[in-house]
C-alpha cells in the first residue's frame, strides 16, 4: 500500500498541454507546489512534455517502470492503459477517470473489465472515479483540480499531522482538509477511493495501523464488503470516526448517482458500527471537529462530568446536553463542595459550578479541585473569554487534564469567529458549539468502553 | 413599556466612584460609549457625581422626576429605594441587584416585599436579578459590566436592526449580540428580565408588535405565567423563536440556582409552543443563526425542496437531512428535467441536481429553472465557493427568491471561517452548517403553517 502514498516515480497518463487538462493540474501541483522529489512522467497522444516533466506516447515507452500510474483519460481508453501498465510491470494504478459503475450498466461493464485485467495481472487498483492519494510527509498528492494558490492547502503540507482520512468523495476530502486548517489537528494522509473496485476502506484501515496516523476518519457513500470492514475496524488500535451518507432512502438514491453502490440498510450499518467499535458520526462536520478530542485529551473513563461555567445560563444548558447524551452530572461530594467554597467567588458549589467575576487563580483552583475529585471522570468547562487571562487558564487546564488523566471538552460561549481565532492562535482544543463539546465527551467514552471490552475479550481468549 | 427602552431621563441608584462599582459601568457606557442624549443622575451614599453625571444622596433629592430608575444596590436596600422612587413619582424601575428568589427563602421573601411595594404604588418593575434594557435606535442601554471597548458592541448600536430579544440571562444576551455581529441581522432591542416578578416575556411580546421588530427571540430558564405567554404568542404577528433551558431534571435544577423558578414539565411546554405557533429552538445558537431566514427570505409554503449542489457528496447528505426534518425531496417533472439537461454541465438532472465545473450563467439558469418549477416550494443550494463568481451567483439567487416568493437556505461547504467571512462581506444569508440550513427551511414552513391555521380560524370566527 505504501507505493500508493509514497511512490519514488509516477506516470500521469492523460496529462497534456490541452486547455483545462486535469492531468496537467496534477503535474503542476507536484512540480510547483509540492516540489515532489521523485520522477514524474506524462503520457499523452502527442508524447509531449507537461509542466517540465518529460512526455511519452505510451506507458511502454517510459525509461523506467514507475512505482505508480495515475490514469486520467476517457473511460473507454482505461482498459488499454491498464494492459500497457501490466506489460511495463507497473503494480499500482489509480484510476481517476469517471464513467464507470456510477453511470449505469455500460459503465458497470467497463468497470468489471478493468477489474478483471488488473486482478489477472496482479495490479492493485484504486478507483475508478476517485482522486487517489495525498501524503503530507511524503509531499505527494495526485488529486486533480486542486488550486495550488490555496493557502490552506500549502499549510496542510507544511505542518503534517496525525489525522488520516478515507473519503469516498473528492469534494468532501477538500472540505475536510480546508476545515482542519482552521482547527488543531494536522493531516497525515488522505485517500479518495471512489467506486473502490479493488482497494477499499478495510485495506486502508489496516494500512493506517502502521504509520503516523492517530485517528482515522472515514466518509462513505456505500459499504462494499461489510464483513471485511468490520474485521479491520475491530482490529484497529486507533479510533475510527465514520460518516455514512444515504441514511434515508432518498439519500441512498442520491449516493447511488454519485459514487455507485447500494448504501444498504441503515440500521444494520448502525449496529455493525457499535459492534466493531467505530464511532458513527451524526454529521460530516464531525470528521474535522471531533479528532482533537482524541489527539489532545486523555480518553474519558466514566460518565460523571463536572460543569464549570462563568456564564450562569450555560449551567442549565450543559446539564441538559450531558444528560441527553447519556452522560451524567457528577454529584460532588461534601469534601469537594467544601474545597470549592474556599476557592471563593463561587455562586454555586454544586454541579454546575458557577462563578462570578474572579481572578485567574480561582479558575486554576477550581480546575484542580474538580479534576482531582474521585467522583469526577471528566470536565465540561463553559468559560466565556471575557478577559485574556481566561485563555491562559485554559492552557493550564490542558496540562492538568494530562496530569490527572481526565479529559475536558472546552467550550467558550463567544461568537464563533472569536472561538476559531482563539483555537488557531493559542492551540486550545476548543469546540465551536456546546453540543459539539458534549458529543466529544460521549464519543471518547464510547471508544474507551469498546476498547476495554475488546481487550478483555482478547485476554480471556489467550 | 416605551419608558423602559427610551427614557428621557434616568437615575442610576448605586452608581458611585468606588472601585469595581457596577453602577459606574452603566454611567460610563451612557456617557462615553452611547452619547445618550437624556439626563442621567447618580444616587449614592456620598451624593457624589459619577463619570460627570451629577450625584445625590437620595432619589428624593433629584431636580426632576426621572422616567426610569435603575437600581443596583445591595438587595436589603432595594425596598427603601423603591419607596423613595414611589414618593418621587417614578413609575418605571429596573432592579438589577441579585439576592432575591434565586437565593432561597430569605431572598424570596424580599422579592415578595418589593413586589408588594411596587404594585401598591403603581410602579412597573423589571427584574430583580437582571440587566434591564438595550435599545439600539434610542442609544440607551443599562446593562452593567459591558466593556465599552468591545468593537462588536459599538457596531451593534451603529447599525440598528430588526431582531429583538427577551433573554432571562445577561450572559446569554451578551453572547447572542456578539454572535449577531458576525451574522446578517441587526439588533433592535434586547431585554434581560431576570426573576421577572412583574414585567415578563408576555408583556414584551405584546410590546414588540408595535415597533421595528421583525423577529422575536426568547431565552427562558422558566415560564412564570404560561397562559399569558401563550396568549401573547398566539396574537403575535411576528415569528417567535424560543429556547428554554432546563429540559431535563438536571438542567431544571441548574436553572433554579441561576434565575429561580421551576421550569416545569418539558412536554407540556413543547405542546404549548406548537399550539401558540412559537418555534421551539433546539440550541441557544439558533437564537442568532435562524432569524436571517425570516428577515432575508420569503416564507416556505410547502415541503418540496430542490437540492442544487456543485459538490456531489452533499446531494446525498442534503437528501438525508431534508427527509429527516419532515421536508421532502421535490420530484422534478419531465419538463423541468428537460430544461436542466439543456442548461448543460449537469451530472444529474433528477433531484439532487448535481453539476460539475460550470460557468456562472449555468448557475443562474439552474436557479431560475428550479425556482420557477411548480413542483418546487423551496431551494437548498449547497454550493462550494471554489471561484469568486459563485458569490455573485448567490447574490442573484437572493433576488430571484424574492421574485418567485420561494426561499433558499444557502449552505456553502467551505471551512466555517470562510463561510463567516463571505456572509459578513457580501451580506449573503449563508448558514454555517448543512443541518442548520435545513432546520431554517423546516422552521420557516412550520411558522407559515401556523400562520395560515390561525388566520383561517380568525376569519371563520368573524
Amino acid at each position: 500500500m505504501e507505493l500508493f502514498f509514497d511512490p519514488k516515480s509516477v506516470v500521469i497518463v492523460g496529462a497534456s498541454n490541452a486547455p483545462f487538462n486535469l492531468g496537467a493540474t496534477i503535474c503542476s501541483m507536484l512540480k510547483e507546489f509540492l516540489c515532489y522529489p521523485g520522477a514524474v512522467y506524462a503520457v499523452n497522444s502527442k508524447g509531449e512534455a507537461v509542466k517540465g516533466f518529460p512526455g511519452y506516447k505510451s506507458v511502454l515507452d517510459l525509461p523506467q517502470t514507475p512505482d505508480l500510474a495515475v490514469i486520467i483519460v476517457a473511460a473507454r481508453h482505461v482498459p488499454g492503459v491498464i494492459r500497457d501498465c501490466a506489460r511495463k510491470g507497473v503494480t499500482r494504478v489509480i484510476i481517476e477517470s469517471a464513467g464507470f459503475s456510477e453511470e449505469g450498466e455500460d459503465g458497470a461493464a467497463l468497470q468489471r473489465e478493468i477489474d478483471g485485467i488488473a486482478r489477472s495481472c496482479g495490479i492493485r487498483m484504486m478507483g475508478p472515479n476517485c482522486l487517489g492519494t495525498l501524503s503530507t510527509r511524503d509531499k505527494f498528492c495526485c488529486f486533480y483540480g486542486i488550486n495550488p494558490s490555496l493557502v490552506e492547502m500549502k499549510q496542510i503540507f507544511e505542518s503534517p499531522g496525525t489525522m488520516s482520512y478515507i473519503i469516498q468523495s473528492g469534494g468532501m476530502a477538500v472540505l475536510v482538509m480546508e476545515s482542519l486548517y482552521y482547527d488543531l489537528v494536522g493531516v497525515n494522509k488522505v485517500v479518495s477511493i471512489g467506486n473502490k473496485c479493488d482497494v477499499n476502506e478495510a485495506d486502508l484501515i489496516d494500512y493506517f495501523q502502521n504509520d503516523e496516523t492517530q485517528v482515522i476518519g472515514i466518509y462513505l457513500e456505500n459499504v462494499g464488503d461489510g464483513g471485511k470492514l468490520m474485521e479491520a475496524a475491530r482490529r484497529s488500535r486507533k479510533p475510527i470516526l465514520i460518516y455514512k451518507a444515504g441514511k434515508t432512502e432518498e439519500g441512498a438514491q442520491a449516493a447511488m448517482s454519485h459514487t455507485a453502490g447500494m448504501s444498504g440498510n441503515d440500521r444494520i450499518f448502525d449496529s455493525a458500527c457499535r459492534q466493531a467499535g467505530m464511532i458513527r458520526l451524526s454529521s460530516a462536520d464531525e470528521l474535522h471537529s471531533l479528532p482533537k478530542m482524541f489527539t489532545e485529551m486523555p480518553l474519558l473513563k466514566g460518565k460523571r462530568i463536572a460543569v464549570f461555567t462563568n456564564t450562569g445560563a450555560f449551567g442549565s444548558i450543559a446539564a441538559d446536553l450531558l444528560v441527553e447524551s447519556g452522560l451524567a452530572m457528577s454529584v460532588l461530594s461534601p469534601q469537594t463542595q467544601e474545597r470549592l467554597k474556599k476557592a471563593g467567588q463561587v455562586f454555586n458549589v454544586k454541579n454546575p459550578v458557577d462563578i462570578g467575576p474572579a481572578p485567574p487563580q480561582t479558575y486554576l483552583d477550581i480546575f484542580e479541585i474538580l479534576l482531582s475529585a474521585e467522583e469526577v471522570d471528566g470536565l465540561f468547562p463553559v468559560l466565556s473569554v471575557w478577559q485574556p487571562f481566561v485563555i491562559d487558564a485554559l492552557l493550564e487546564l490542558i496540562k492538568m487534564c494530562r496530569h490527572y488523566d481526565k479529559p475536558a471538552a472546552i467550550y467558550t460561549p463567544n461568537a464563533i469567529a472569536k472561538t476559531i481565532s482563539i483555537r488557531a492562535k493559542h492551540r486550545i482544543p476548543v469546540f465551536e458549539r456546546a453540543d459539539e463539546a458534549v458529543r466529544a465527551l460521549a464519543v471518547s467514552l464510547a471508544y474507551e468502553a469498546f476498547r476495554e471490552r475488546r481487550d478483555q475479550a482478547i485476554s480471556q481468549c489467550s
